[in-house]
Order: structure tokens, then sequence, then C-alpha cells
């Protein structure tokens, strides 16, 4: 088979599974436990909360576990929500942010709160002046992604940061850098923010464990409540199998960000090229996207036929987002960048990682070819 | 070593961990993926939901994946208060609650919900008049725990449920079944609710996957948005390898049970004659509880004494619950049974599962002889 959906889910590495297993059937003790064996994997914990942390350049403390960036992103919205409504109702996000975002926002006007959405250009990029021109004294927090995940675009959030800092320095900046980790360097000097969301599941570690970031100082309110776990921020028994194959897995995937922005950005690149020979048109802009993803659609023909099509021949590709794709045929995305509604439900989205090779692209090519032939395009 | 401290948490078994290392390297895709490989992980995915179901008696679609149960009982809780908040404000549990119940409504409490916590006997056991006494027009929910973490009493939760429905049939009623399932048959045709939560890595599942059942009609927002996932009642990419390994471990639980009856509670009643022969006070009600649990103390002797002298010897059982321990010393669950403070402080907690052997109780009984010695008891 040829797997090129991994902006919705990766395969474990094979080590990360092996130290997975490991603290399921060994170390298996409830880091909470006062005796020894408890106090040893309380230990481990905190070593992959102290590697993740330097990865990202933060503190420990800064770092928390949760079960998945939806977890993470429903904790920011709603936790700086409760925490800070008294100083204002008003939030800012963007008109091609992840469901986890977009729909929890929509529970948020139900409730009383405001949400502006910024438009971006036809390269899926955010409008800075909007952005600027919307930030207000009761404007609590702006939440936007690092890198699409349905085209891949790259978001400018350093620029965001500092106006958002210049407008209203009380503002919270939430960076959702779930599709950015294993793709581009990140880390929280360079991409300064208040709260980050990340997802172990997209870099080949585990699903079921996400990250959620918040700089020391940062007002919110816990999500989940009951034990003192997570320093009293996110209780429930922590997944200590998932969490340090979590760390290793965000390790490894840096170590090949050099795989990723070689290789695979020529992979990526040279498919791109080879579409547009045949006829489909490119929405990931190349010189502005994460290496791994491309977006593109062939005119008048609808994205889930193609995928369809492929799957049959176990070449793995998506229309849009996972997480959308069974709902709506056509991107949400696209449609924000202006694209129409037939050019929308085209879409066909390939998402690489460092584990791809040259000739799984090469056979991609050959059958997508076959595909077209047998559609008479 | 020898591990008494399985209501903290589990090994996860061999056969599980198999299975879940296979999803996690080979049957890793999205399952809401359109694709073929997705589909195949979805059908997995709800193969593993049905035969959840039907191991509690239970409706596919009444079953709902989580990351943790308390993460299921903040769902049960904030999601029940939000959807029916116009029919009332009055929620009723009792005094010997998990925190993540106990916690989760101190929240509610000061969101002007009002809460009524039922006392207990000495033997643990929740006054069924108070009860009784204590359901209102206004009161939306009651939550009761089906066997208590800490002394392992069990409730009788099947006559709460009559109880609750005659006085008010539109009270929901909610059973923290964490410490229930893998120790006693448990299914929700014998013991009726509304809703029910449960932790994988109770019964030697992983550890980041809990369950809710939901009685179809139950009316509860969701907790976590974002995605479709889960009928839209839970967002997030499911981790599909941790489910499905519940899914066994559940299924092997409940083959174990015949075990759990006999050895287990063999080896836990030879264990509470012992210990009263060298002056151990007995807080577990051994007619009226799991059979894997069995709490007791010296007088005068603070029980984190015993238990990390123990541990030193690689013998691991437990002062009171997991998500407890390191905040107090002393029970509250025996504190809401009427023992005084001195006595609630040296509680010990030893805690069995089908995996322990006779040889492991009597290698205990020598250490903790050993051990009393040493301190001149």
């Amino acid at each position: 088979m040829v797997y090129f959906d991994n902006n919705a889910t990766t395969q474990v590495d094979r080590d990360v599974a092996d130290l997975i297993l490991k603290y399921m059937t060994e170390y298996y003790a409830n880091p909470n436990s006062i005796h020894q064996f408890g106090v040893d994997i309380e230990n481990d914990l905190e070593e992959a909360r102290e590697q993740i942390s330097e990865a990202f350049k933060a503190l420990p403390t800064e770092i928390f576990f949760t079960s998945c960036a939806t977890e993470s992103i429903n904790w920011v919205i709603r936790g700086v929500a409760k925490a800070n409504k008294n100083r204002g109702k008003h939030i800012i996000t963007s008109t091609v942010e992840h469901s986890a975002v977009i729909n929890t926002l929509k529970q948020l006007e139900r409730e009383d709160f405001e949400v502006s959405y910024i438009n971006v250009n036809d390269k899926g990029v955010i409008d800075l002046n909007e952005l600027s021109k919307n930030i207000r004294q009761d404007t609590i927090l702006v939440s936007l992604m690092a890198a699409n995940n349905e085209v891949g675009t790259l978001q400018p959030v350093d620029d965001a940061y500092k106006i958002i800092k210049e407008k209203n320095e009380e503002t919270y900046f939430h960076i959702d850098a779930v599709q950015a980790i294993g793709k581009i360097p990140f880390d929280l000097y360079k991409y300064k923010c208040d709260l980050a969301s990340f997802s172990a599941h997209k870099f080949h570690g585990p699903k079921g464990v996400g990250i959620l970031y918040k700089r020391r100082g940062t007002r919110i309110f816990p999500f989940i409540t009951g034990g003192p776990q997570e320093n009293g921020m996110r209780a429930g028994t922590q997944n200590v199998p998932g969490i340090v194959g979590t760390a290793m897995a965000l390790k490894k995937s840096i170590e090949n960000l050099d795989i990723m922005n070689s290789n695979i950005k020529n992979i990526r690149d040279h498919l791109a090229e080879e579409l547009l020979k045949i006829g489909a048109k490119i929405v990931t802009p190349l010189e502005n996207s994460v290496p791994n993803t491309l977006a593109f659609f062939f005119p008048n023909i609808r994205g889930d036929i193609i995928v369809n099509a492929l799957s049959e021949e176990e070449i793995y590709v998506s229309t849009t987002s996972a997480c959308s794709s069974k709902i709506k045929s056509f991107s949400r995305v696209m449609e924000s960048m202006g694209y129409k509604n037939d050019e929308a439900s085209g879409m066909i989205r390939i998402s690489l990682s460092h584990l791809n090779k040259d000739d799984e692209a090469e056979l991609f090519l050959i059958k997508l070819k076959n595909v077209l032939k047998f559609l008479n395009y």
C-alpha cells in the first residue's frame, strides 16, 4: 500500500510502540501511588515532560498532558473564556481553523461570547491588517493555527504575536501547532505565544495523547477536574505509556526534519510538477507551506471519486481533513481562499511523512493517470 | 515484587498489549478517513463498541469512548447540568465518592448549583432513606459509585435506582462503575441507570481509555467539541489501539470473574483473618464488598509508614486512593464511615487482581510482621 494521508494520522514509530508496550506490561504503576514503583513511574513521566519542554524551549511546569489536541483546544478556549470573562468576551480566530476551534467557538457564541473570524487570501494566509483592526480592549484570546491541515499553508504566527501584544498585551495568543510539529522546526522561543496545542499521533506517536503548552502566569481554568494530577490542572490518571512514547516520537520527529525538508519536500514538489502536466490545479502554496502537504484538484471532477478509485488500488490519500471528510465533500478552507464550490469539492490532499519514498510517488502517478483515463478525463 | 495496588491501576494483559501494538504499527489509519484503510479501522472500532455494549447489555449507540473515567464523570456532571439546568439545579451524590465526582460538583456549586451529600453508615453503605428524602422536583442528577475505591463497599445502586425513579422519574441516575468492573458481574440490565462511567486501566486494559454509557434519550451536552467523532458527542480522533485493547481486556476480565470470586476472595479473606490476629482492625465489610479489596489499620500507626516500609521490600500496597494519597494522609471515606481522624490516617489498602497468588499473600504477611516488629508494635 501507499499511505499518503499523514495529516490525518501517522503510523506509530516501531521503537515508540515497543517502549509503550514495555510501559503497559512492565512499568505499569500509577504515577500517583506513593510506593516506590509509583515513584519510579512518576519520575519517568516527569522526565518525558522535561524532554518535551526542552524540545519546545519551554519550562517543564508549562507542559500539560491531555488526551488529544481537540481536548487541548477545548481546554484553551473554554478555560480562557471562563477565567477571563470579567475582562472581556471577545475572541478572534480565522476562517480556516480546525473544527475543534471553530465548533467550540460556535458553542461560546451561544453563551454570549463574540467571535471575529479573520479572512485569508488566495493562498490561505490570514490578513494581518484585519487581525490588527479586530483586536479590542475586551479581546481575551486569539487562536490561530501555525500550519493549515488541509492545504498546508504556513501562517505568519510570529508576526501575529507581535501585532496582538502591541494592540493589547493582555490578549492571550493560542497557536494550534498540530500540523507544524515534525514538518517545520517549531519552538516557543521562535513562535511566541501564551498557549499552544499539539497531538502525538500526527508525528508518529500514539493516538490518545495531546499536549498543552501554557506559558507561566497565563490565566486559565482547568477543564477536567477531580484528582490532583498535572499540578491540579488536568485530573485523571496520566497515560504514562503514551506520554513516554510521545516524548520519544517528538525527539525522533525532530531528528527527521532534515529528511522532511529535503527528500520529502522534493517528492512533494515533483508530484506538483507532474500533476500540473496532467491538468491539475495546485492549491497548496509551495513556497509557503509545510513540506509534506499537497492539495490540488482536477476541474469538474469530485475529489471523493478519485480518492475512492485510488483507494481500490491501495493508494490512500484524502479529500479534506479526516475530521470533516465524512460530513461534507468540499473543502471549507478552499472556500475561504476564494475557490468556487465545485472547485472546493474537487480537493484532493496528499500528506507525506519521512517514511514515504520516491517510488511510492511514481506508483501514485501511474495509478492516478489510470483513474483519470478511466474517467475519460 | 508483590503488586497489591490494583485499585490504583493494573498491569496491561499481555495479549491486550500485543493487540494494541499491532494497531499502533499496522492498523494505524484514522477511522474517520474515507479511504478503505480508514473504513477498515472504523469497522474494527465499531466492532469493539459492539463487543463492549454486549458485555454491558447495552446498545452500541449507547457506548461512547473517552480518555479516562475522570473525563466520563466530568462529561456526565457538566453535560447533564448544562442540558437540564432549566429543569433544575439540584444534584445528589454521597460523601464517599471519588474526587472526580466530588471536585467537579464543588465547581458546579460555585456556578449556582446545589449539591446534597448523602451519608454512609459504619460499613460505608449509603443511607437510602436519606437519599429518598433528598430527591426533589428540581433534582436533575444522582451520582453514586457501585463499589468504593478505598474500602471496597458495594452500594445498593439497584435499590437506589428504584427509589430515585419512584420519587422523580426525570432525575437521571449515574453509576460510577470504575471499581466494579472485573470484580463483580456488572451489566446495565441488572444495574439500571441512565449513565455509567468505566476506566480500562482498572481491568488490565490500557491507560487513556474511558467509557461512557448513555441510555438512549438521556439529555446531555457534549463535553469535548470539534469534529463529528462518536456520533457528534465526543470530538477528537479516537484512540483505536486503546479501544480495541479495552474491548479485549473487558472480555478477559469477565472470564476471570470466577477466579476473582473464588481464589482471590479466599486470599483476601485469609489475609483479613491473619491481620486480625496481629492486631489490625478491618475496615472493609467482607460480606458486602468487591472480593479484591481489603482496607485495614493498626491503631496508633500511620498508614504511610507501613506502606513505605513495605515498599522497600518491593511489596506495593497503598494508603488511600492513588488520586488522593499525595494530598492528605488520611482516608476521607473512613472519616465518612465514622472513624476518628487518627484511625483514618492509619488506613492501608490491599487491592488484588486475578494475577495474584497465595504465596504473595504469605510473603506480604511475613514482611508486614517484620515491619511491625521493627516499629516495636
